[in-house]
């Protein structure tokens, strides 16, 4: 069975009944149907005291597939077959790519969360709301430039985009405002896919509506003339903005197949953002349950660096144990065997790859938080190579565990999930990786040498000018948040395994003051995804009484 | 107070509620929070027997405002302070010009529907999933250019545009596909407001998700270089795009002030399509309810007209009564008197004005509905002027009330619903207006001469070669939709009252398969909007605890 006909087989429980299980009354929450629905803030129930954190990341991604998400989902549905009050804090997918290339963005298998139709497609509207708050914030500018640019906006210089949850590669690079005067000032321009737009990343950071309105407020939208930033403060829109983020800051909750408690909310790009789901999904779930099981996208070195650097000193709350998942296909595809062999047993390929997972186990452990390794298990795996892989591990004092979710949901999670609460009582003594106030270069060094394994970071001139430039506007001393390809440790897309002696080079830096944070861009990363040739569109369908096939 | 105070300071009733007044249980609706919901399709309810349908129109609408919304859900009010079950169904506001100019679409004072910051917001999602729609239809098909133009797509006639619902003059004219090979093929494209999209129309006039799927496949996306017409079908994409389409397609539950149930489902133009809510929502209320009120766009030249001659045919049964909505202010400024000046007594210009209403009850007196006028009062009015009005339709033969539900709500409009009550029981016999088989011309002609009250009708030379190639295509025997100012009978919108021996002029036709009409445009109609010097959006806010103010 397709992932689609698992999700379909299986009965719900209404929403009512799953907010319950965590202590949320009818009038706690607001109802998107029977099956989804939003949870009103501030809580009004008695707030868990347990409040352990668990995150799970992963190796550097491969086309193999890590199931992250699918391993977070099935850990979830081990702690409630363990009795134990679990939640799950997921990010929400982007609709762009469903309509793309086929592959989920809510589980597989039996690890799943549902109804994945609905998660899949709008959802409760958060990412449409984000597409309206963006755009029209877009329009306001430039309706600012037709009606006299007071501010004397450059027009050259305006760098808020605006975005569409659409992969369209013809939206890239457009120009706007042509067929004269009274069609507004014509400019280049483009579209990035919702999810890259700075208010989903403040979306994420927001402790609240007032602190949301403010982050909206910093925004840089673009330079005057002689290169003073404007600000959506400048412009006094920043209150419509956050009328139209009003529902979409509050987190989602939905359930897996087995009737878990999941929330599902925000999800920015791991590169050009921080990629991971929102601090208020993530502390309402520590508020509602005692043990919280989150993720961060791709692997340790983007996700989790972000997650611990960047969520965390907003979330007020550092995890109790990491979970870094990897499998014995993606740690053979990093130590050179093809994609189109992995099914074969090979334990040299295996020796080479997986340096990798040393690799992230070693920089994971810098935190001061245990570390798990997790072998989602494939059917060709052979016991050979999963033996192997737990024996490095151990030889790192580090337990590694195989899990079989996509068949066999929570149950083949148990040992993983027996482990970990063990694991979470261990006294953990968080170590940020750099101070608050250091420079941001010497906070590049730090991530590029002790998460990367890099030796040097070289800035082109143009990153130089712009460190220049920051210093005189106070930005220096922000958060990096590093856009580097998720596929290697280093900014090489082919260099895998666990390269050494490599230079990460600075290419640009995108100030992102309502995030809060400076992305420092290491190479081309691609906001606009297009559409492949046989886009998935072509092959969803539905039926005139309303089931939808074809979707994954 | 303000509409936004008079609405905030009312306590709603649970949705829930509201739609057991109507015989639906919760399982009946899917709940958007406690005060929207959607009605689950086919209705498993018994249905009504009575079924009477009142439609509201107007006279052609002045910058004086008419108050048609307001008039018809203080009508609903009226019904309901009478113990009538009685549901509303109205249009669903575009939230694009709500940050543009200020001036709500849920009505005003004490008669409004509510929750109005949620409908006038994202409400329940139904712009953004047409939205989102209509845009992945406009990426797939520069996806179909990208990937090597199998159907021989002419990339200068791609018809089918990006839609957003903002106002944003700087996307009505746009080059996209810029920066190189892989970044699309470059053309012109632009961005219309996304009520303007066929699909709202699609959406509007579907019976169900068969209908639905079958009208988007209709749709011609553009022609080819032998200027043959490509369809979504030739695409293969249209189960896709009606699976984004699947919650829209039901229709939105909600309540006025006095908590009578109110349906809010669809809003297409009225100048570009058709100008009603959605056959879904109407036919639901008439099988919920003994009475359904229902309004059209704009004036009765455009929305009746269109609501008689385009919406019935779908419905399957037409108006009871129709009811005519005008304002002494409005036809005084018919009459010649200046905007400033509305507010003094001048009976002069009121014996001139009145000839638009006169022509309008004559216009739709031909359909052979019964026929009554609603004044809507405002405080500057004088009795001279109203007893004025309610003589010239007595001479015909029509009864004319005075409202006042802005201040008093369904106490307002009282007297208005016992006639109408009466009215609804006389036997009607509806004549349609043309023969639905007749030449596109002679549908136009006998709009313009029996329902503008023009002469003539003046095709361009573009016009009249489309109307040779329409033969073609076997497309000149549909339905005509005409896009004409809204300010005037005829097509130049300074000519007020009720002008003779005037020429229409068809400059062009835009082909909707998919609605299943062809628009006829008689000037240019903007089907993107502006904002202006001040917009609205400066004056809106959220508080810490989530109260807007300033949206109206």
């Amino acid at each position: 069975m397709t992932d689609i006909e698992i999700a379909q087989n299986v009965k719900m429980d209404k929403i009512v009944k799953v907010a319950e299980k965590i202590g949320l009354s009818e009038d706690d929450i607001e109802q998107y149907g029977s099956y989804k629905a939003k949870i009103k803030l501030p809580l009004q129930t008695e707030k868990k005291t347990k409040r352990k954190l668990i995150l799970v990341t992963s190796i550097n991604p491969t086309p193999a597939g890590e199931g992250k998400s699918t391993v977070t989902v099935g850990l979830g549905d081990a702690f409630s077959l363990l009795q134990k009050k679990v939640m799950i804090a997921l990010r929400e997918p982007s609709l762009g790519p469903v309509m793309g290339m086929k592959g989920g963005a809510t589980g597989g298998g039996y690890a799943q969360v549902v109804p994945m139709e609905d998660i899949n497609l709008h959802f409760t509207g958060d990412m449409h709301a984000l597409t309206t708050a963006n755009n029209t914030l877009a329009a306001l500018i430039d309706n600012h430039m037709q009606q006299g640019n007071a501010l004397g906006i450059d027009q050259r210089r305006i760098v808020w985009k605006r975005t569409l949850d659409i992969n369209d590669r013809a939206l890239r690079n457009i120009v706007i405002g042509l067929g004269g005067p009274v069609q507004g000032v014509p400019r280049e321009d483009g579209f990035d896919i919702t999810v890259a737009s700075e208010l989903m990343a403040i979306l994420c950071l927001s402790e609240d509506l007032h602190d949301l309105k403010a982050r909206i407020n910093r925004i840089v939208i673009g330079y005057t003339h002689d290169r003073k930033p404007v600000t959506v403060q400048d412009l006094n829109v920043g209150g419509a903005i956050a009328t139209l983020l009003k529902d979409a800051i509050k987190p989602n909750l939905v359930q897996t197949l087995a009737h878990t408690p999941a929330i599902i909310h925000g999800g920015p790009f791991a590169n050009i953002a921080h990629g991971c789901n929102s601090v208020l999904a993530t502390q309402t779930a520590l508020n509602l349950a005692d043990y919280t099981i989150t993720e961060a996208g791709f692997g340790a070195d983007l996700g989790a660096e972000k997650f611990l650097d960047i969520k965390t000193p907003v979330l007020g709350k550092t995890p109790d144990t990491i979970v870094i998942v990897a499998t014995v296909k993606a740690l053979k595809l990093n130590g050179g065997q093809a994609l189109s062999d992995l099914a074969t047993e090979n334990l040299d390929a295996l020796k080479k790859g997986i340096a990798n997972l040393v690799h992230h186990i070693k920089s994971m452990a810098q935190y001061g938080v245990p570390v798990v390794v997790a072998i989602n298990r494939f059917t060709q795996d052979t016991n050979h190579e999963i033996d192997y892989v737990k024996q490095i591990c151990a030889d790192m004092g580090i337990q590694a565990l195989d899990t079989d979710v996509w068949a066999k949901g929570g149950h083949g999670a148990l040992d993983l999930a027996k482990t970990i609460i063990k694991t979470v009582e261990k006294p953990a003594t968080f170590k940020p990786l750099y101070e608050p106030d250091a420079d941001l270069t010497v906070k590049i060094e730090t991530i590029v040498t002790k998460i990367y394994g890099g030796v040097h970071v070289e800035y082109s001139k143009k990153a130089i000018n712009q460190i220049k430039r920051f210093k005189k506007y106070g930005w220096d001393k922000l958060p990096v948040c590093m856009a580097k390809t998720q596929y290697s440790l280093s900014d090489d897309p082919k260099l895998l395994g666990a390269p050494k002696d490599f230079t990460i080079h600075v290419k640009l830096f995108v100030p992102k003051l309502g995030a809060g944070f400076i992305v420092a861009m290491t190479g081309n990363i691609l906001t606009m995804p297009g559409l492949p040739k046989h886009p998935a569109a072509l092959d969803i369908d539905i039926s005139d009484d309303g089931k939808i096939s074809g979707l994954f």
